[in-house]
């Protein structure tokens, strides 16, 4: 009989974020720092050997590694590829040590505060990061229908959030970072121990803002960042676009605020790692969605017990 | 007849503090965006190869590569090695197109603000460095007797000072850091133009912060770091340190601060790359110098057209 309340929890997907893996490594020396309530949760390090050289990856970016045309490409040995397949092949919902839930555990460079991303509309998936909005408040990006980014980890599970707190550099352990880590964490292991039990108040409603769409940097002609992120714009996540600031120190701010982004909201503004996937920002639109019946079902079938 | 007027501009030095290289990369496409003076300048960046991959260096630290000892070591050619002897053999004091003054722009994770960092009581450099603290107010760290810190770049130049700009992750472009870097390079010329011209008035004196020691992160047995720095100390460079204020979150205060770091300033709290040379700190004691005529003489030798 496979026990499915297994949760699996991952840091280090991206090897110079590293305020997750010192606190899952400080877990492991001392269990009694997050208290484990009812839950079995094993604890992984996505891509140890870009760890190893602190490098966001080796041969090409872990959490888009997980789609079925990377996965299933048998010519593909990529060392991000080779350890997707194996991450799944111990760890994945019909794995060795199978687990129905991923949380993996991300850091940021951009002033995000702590925050939740979850990849589509999968109701489990709503209901979990609902319940953990419900008790501390923490804004979610729901990130969809964007074709040039996929294969993210968690889609992989049948339930699976990322964590993602910042501003912090890549390659720095930051005690305030690794708090809000522990945090997060220990309300994720709480609201799942609690809602196993059924001693929880649902939410009605979870706030999302959902992805419309990414800007790149303004560029010249060779492809070179021509304009940077206005210093004030740095700070604006989650704050709906104010037409009066400049995205870009130098570009044409009028048109583009009469156009596309008019009302929306940006997330990810000025992320490190995202330069290299021509992305200065995102923007999104505030939803609320309706938890029903059906979001619990869906969430408690993973968490009970077969 | 060699022009030793020329100045040596250097960003990039690190691969990964891209916001100097920006700068220069501006400049060079709109020379009016930072006036000349009346001076010679040469832009290069430090590790181009670095730069393209983002990474601090490819096999060493370029800037612990300028000592003698790899410099003349004939079996060793790995590639910071390689580009250190080019850029002598190019831009060096007797180089093909010589330059007597270098400044290196380099950025840190660190709270530092805008800072200047001097190696050793070398005259010229204290001068030009008194000259811009006179002009902006800017610390300087005069590192010095550090057997395990050697082969700076600007040693090698008879006048050469490091500009030090943070907070700013690694591998991001922030436009606050590219304004300091910006201010700081044109006080820098301002300074040297007015200099030269001796339209000045002398700085009587100059405060440095000198070098005392680093400090490393308390690690386990098995090198894992074990303690991390306390997030108010974070914000505590260039401030003498607060006997009530742990460095550390778990180690012994009260033992350190009666010992060794009494009285003594912080500086370089918390910089990434210095997580791999096991420095969390390093500790500095406040000097005053007095500036004198062989100081102004020593940087007008260098600066005056033979």
């Amino acid at each position: 009989m496979i026990n499915n309340s297994n949760i699996l929890l991952v840091a280090g997907t991206h090897g110079n974020e590293l305020n997750a893996p010192w606190l899952f490594n400080e877990w492991n020396k001392k269990p009694s720092l997050i208290e484990l309530f009812d839950l079995k949760c094993k604890t992984i390090l996505g891509n140890p050997q870009a760890i190893e050289c602190c490098k966001r990856y080796i041969d090409r970016d872990l959490n888009r590694s997980f789609s079925d045309e990377l996965l299933n490409d048998i010519h593909l040995n990529d060392l991000e590829v080779l350890r997707a397949r194996e991450i799944l092949k111990l760890y994945g919902p019909y794995g060795e040590l199978p687990s129905k839930i991923v949380i993996d555990f991300h850091s940021t460079t951009a002033v995000m505060g702590s925050s939740i991303v979850i990849y589509g509309r999968r109701k489990a998936d709503l209901m979990l990061a609902g319940l953990i909005q419900h008790r501390i408040g923490l804004p979610i990006y729901l990130h969809e229908e964007d074709p040039k980014q996929t294969g993210f980890l968690v889609e992989k599970w049948p339930c699976g959030i990322v964590v993602e707190i910042g501003p912090v550099a890549q390659g720095l352990l930051d005690k305030k970072i690794v708090s809000q880590n522990k945090l997060v964490l220990e309300t994720c292991l709480d609201e799942i121990s609690k809602f196993k039990l059924e001693e929880i108040n649902y939410p009605e409603k979870v706030y999302v803002h959902s992805h419309v769409a990414s800007l790149d940097y303004p560029r010249d002609d060779s492809g070179h960042i021509s304009s940077l992120i206005n210093s004030e714009m740095i700070y604006k996540n989650w704050i709906p676009l104010n037409h009066n600031l400049k995205i870009f120190e130098l570009s044409n701010r009028s048109k583009e605020s009469e156009t596309l982004y008019e009302n929306l909201t940006p997330v990810f503004i000025n992320e490190a790692a995202y330069m290299e996937k021509n992305i200065a920002l995102s923007f999104t639109k505030k939803e609320t969605i309706n938890i029903n019946k059906a979001h619990i079902d869906s969430l408690k079938n993973l968490i009970s017990n077969n």
